[in-house]
């Protein structure tokens, strides 16, 4: 089973490298482009067939080393 | 309209730092961990109705600054 973990960082905490790839492509041209937030995706192969199980151990994964959940938030998302 | 830009390593392109959370993840007992491989994430807010459009110009951000195309890829979604 495959699994996508996102961790980004909570709203209220400022995004100094968000903002400067916001600045950055301002600068290129692209007007359009307002806010810009820049997390972590991390991409895990996984030998378990239990989903239920997968996402609990992803979870764990998660709050144990992935990420800090002072500041950061994670989504999961499981592929077959 | 929202976007969310995945910048990863290509398939041949070695991940130390994929590779380094894989083995702290078993580490910490996660047996069930196989390969892992570490991205970006960036979530862009877009004045830009037009998905045609969006997906046009957010493919031009990744061509030019986001990505860098030797050793990345890049996969866009956008949110209503």
């Amino acid at each position: 089973m495959k699994a996508r973990v996102f961790v980004t960082l909570k709203n209220g905490v400022l995004d100094p490298q968000g903002k400067a790839i916001g600045h950055a492509l301002n600068g290129l041209g692209f007007g359009a482009v307002g806010e810009v937030r820049q997390g972590k995706v991390i991409d895990i192969d996984l030998a378990e067939s239990d989903a239920e199980k997968a996402r609990s151990d992803l979870k764990a994964m998660c709050e144990k080393l992935l990420a800090n959940t002072v500041i950061e938030k994670y989504e999961i998302e499981l592929k077959a």
